[in-house]
């Protein structure tokens, strides 16, 4: 990441989407790619494509397009995906055990690198090669491995306490699946993934589109 | 749901919140509950809360309190929850699997009635009682069964597809794990839960954190 580099919100939010097209395109053995061509992938216009990635000093040359690998890691850079993050999953439930399994997240260099659980049935055993500790052996672990980011994936009796310890411990990120609102220091990020809240606010807007229908039908 | 209430988004999107804290209260057996000691519980003003709840005729008495059992109940119909869904899940995956076997779904009235795959491997096969079927037959299936919400947490390359077959079959609601960005009509709403883009929010917050960190270390 550079600093120097201005870069609106509005344009890091489509960051991702942009790593993501290209990372599929480098896959693919595609090694440039008209912006035209881009923008019928993407569904967003060449224009704004243009626009977007002249922020970082406009890669793309005239009748030749953008080189896929070098656009790509840029990027990755300004994203911060340029190194390798260290995750830790606590509570080794259904959604920590999926989050483990899903091999992309390495891919893309972020390695989970333990499980921390308080079910005798789970210590011991490993998920895809990842060891599933007591949460006991976490303080221990935290301070003597590197963490960037603690998944919580535990009852929310617990998250808040467990949170707490973690930011406590010098953890700088918390990507909270648990059903509770964290309260933490300034300099720990909480990024909350509250499925139960999705779905209940996806169930409510069918409601509503359904109740304005049936108002329209009945006028 | 009443269309006669005029209820602000801001308090809507509150709701949940009210919802499972006096969830929480009705399974620890606590009929009624205080302005204050919800606040303390929920770490919002009581005056937030009387303000809040007073939307909705105010259910709460001078002296005793609201009643956790009728709070509840009148929340969960404002939120349309005062019924069951039906969902499928499209794409038997980690994540797929996973929420079949999160049993909170069904204590809210969230039933998954059918997971659909292409994998031979997993059709046929049941999780926790719900069967996994050939893609191929989700047609009939949607077609014959009430299907308010698809799942869709299959590869990004199908979900368009999926998604708009489902739409055409009459499903409203797509709650969206797939890592892409579904065109739908107006009436068909679309709820995504895009966990990499979140994983990469919150990294990309964490180093701009350092990186004022170091500024401010240096100067």
């Amino acid at each position: 990441m550079n600093s120097e580099r201005k870069i609106s919100s509005a344009v890091i939010n489509r960051l991702p989407r942009y790593y993501r097209y290209l990372g599929d395109l480098l896959e693919s053995d595609i090694t440039r790619i008209s912006s035209k061509e881009l923008s019928t992938k993407m569904n967003i216009t060449a224009s704004q494509i243009r626009q977007d990635l002249n922020n970082f000093g406009g890669f793309g040359q005239q009748g030749y397009g953008y080189n896929v690998e070098y656009l790509y890691n840029e990027i990755k850079k300004i994203l911060g995906l340029d190194r390798v993050y260290n995750l830790i999953v606590v509570g080794g439930g259904n959604i920590g055990q999926a989050l483990v399994n899903y091999t992309n997240f390495e891919k893309r260099g972020f390695v989970i690198t333990a499980v921390f659980d308080v079910n005798p049935r789970l210590i011991g055993m490993t998920i895809r090669g990842v060891e599933v500790y007591d949460v006991d052996k976490m303080e221990e672990f935290v301070k003597n491995n590197k963490v960037d980011v603690a998944i919580l994936t535990l009852p929310r009796s617990q998250a808040s306490k467990v949170a707490n310890d973690l930011a406590s411990w010098g953890v700088k990120g918390m990507w909270n699946f648990s059903h509770v609102d964290l309260a933490m220091p300034d300099d720990v990020i909480v990024e909350n993934v509250h499925l139960t809240d999705s779905l209940m606010t996806l169930l409510y807007k069918i409601n509503e589109v359904e109740m304005e229908e049936n108002a329209n039908n009945e006028n």
